[in-house]
């Protein structure tokens, strides 16, 4: 019996790899995304390249997409710093490495690709419980994001309905370690720092470096990245 | 006081150059997209840009998109036909000329650089009358767009909500054309045609070309640009 098709919007990152290979494990034939858009991490790409390949993958399309809607975030713009350590108390909810309406481009993307091919499962690596606040990685937008394209596509015409999975949604980062472990997802492929230094090595002061580290705390295992910017450094 | 910015996705087609008249029009401080997607027609990008000098934006933005999650439509694809000629009884009503999740993309992209920019508005040149039957050209697709632009959003965190613009949603092609005429359009800088010839002289015979003339005849007037293709031929 044939597989069905699934797209996977895949970063690079800890999460989407873990979701990559969930995709895998649960039977589907495994179309990979990721995205360039002018990203500070660029890093991740290359990680994202031999994730996609360790995991086993039946394509992998690398998107490029010019950087000028996404002006504005510390993850597009040198000129607007990445936040290092906690919060202060006050701050806003939503912080500057927010990315104008990434997740809703990268969905739509996704969904394209997967009208083109015929799949209806659209994966994505986001998580409302440890996670920056950014509003699209909520489930609300993603409920409504799905409706949007169930009107927007041939399915509106009777077609199936295309679904989006966010299997991390509910997930903290510690569960989310231990689900990729289980899939013997290799994390030290894997990048999370938003403000990477020259040799990609992770700042371990920004947003994402901490959640990964909580991460792993949580999962109670070593991060296989941890120290590399000492040894960077050294 | 300072002009509203707004976010006009413009093709360089009749219908995106009225809304694009039209919010000029209106007051905004009109900020065009044209987007490269591997569109079989990539004539209309040099009219977008002739059209936009001439009805005068603020800032007009070029976006080249990879075509591969466009894959499949006749509009992006060698392999399959644009139809000629009014279509067969009990043919599929969404035509080979849709292009997959095209405006749930593009919306995503001028909702993007709306945030990056400030804009809350967004102007769209589909109709729901006179169209090929795309279902990202219905009033419940746009309506439910802006519901996820809004929830995927900083807007969803207390900020002013986008409101999507489909002036021409419920207008027949020849109150476009009236409308066009009316704020100073020069369709003559204007391209529909699916499938234009090596000089971009319309094929007369693509529903592109058979929705103008009708707006046209309808309108009262005298298409611009009709004759170009025995003109370019002669």
């Amino acid at each position: 019996m044939e597989k069905p098709r699934a797209v996977v919007l895949f970063s690079g990152g800890m999460d989407s790899s873990v979701v990559l290979a969930m995709a895998a494990d649960e039977g589907y034939e495994v179309h990979a995304i990721t995205i360039s858009y002018g990203q500070r991490h660029r890093v991740e790409l290359d990680c994202a390249q031999k994730t996609a390949q360790a995991i086993g993958v039946n394509r992998h399309v690398f998107l490029n997409l010019d950087s000028t809607p996404f002006e504005g975030s510390a993850l597009t713009c040198e000129d607007v710093k990445v936040p290092v350590g906690p919060r202060p108390p006050g701050a806003d909810p939503i912080p500057p490495t927010y990315v104008p309406a990434r997740n809703t481009v990268f969905l739509s993307l996704a969904l394209a690709y997967a009208e083109s091919l015929g799949a209806r499962d659209i994966f994505i690596g986001v998580s409302s419980v440890d996670y920056s606040g950014y509003p699209d990685c909520r489930p609300e937008f993603l409920s409504s994001f799905e409706e949007t394209a169930n009107l927007g596509t041939r399915s509106a015409n009777g077609g199936e309905r295309f679904r989006i999975h966010a299997p991390l949604l509910e997930m903290t980062k510690g569960e989310t370690v231990t689900a990729g472990i289980r899939l013997g997802v290799d994390f030290s492929l894997t990048h999370s720092c938003y403000d990477p230094g020259p040799a990609g090595e992770p700042c371990e002061q920004c947003e994402a470096c901490m959640l990964r580290r909580r991460g792993f705390e949580e999962a109670g295992l070593e991060d296989p990245i941890a120290g590399r910017e000492k040894a960077a450094l050294s």
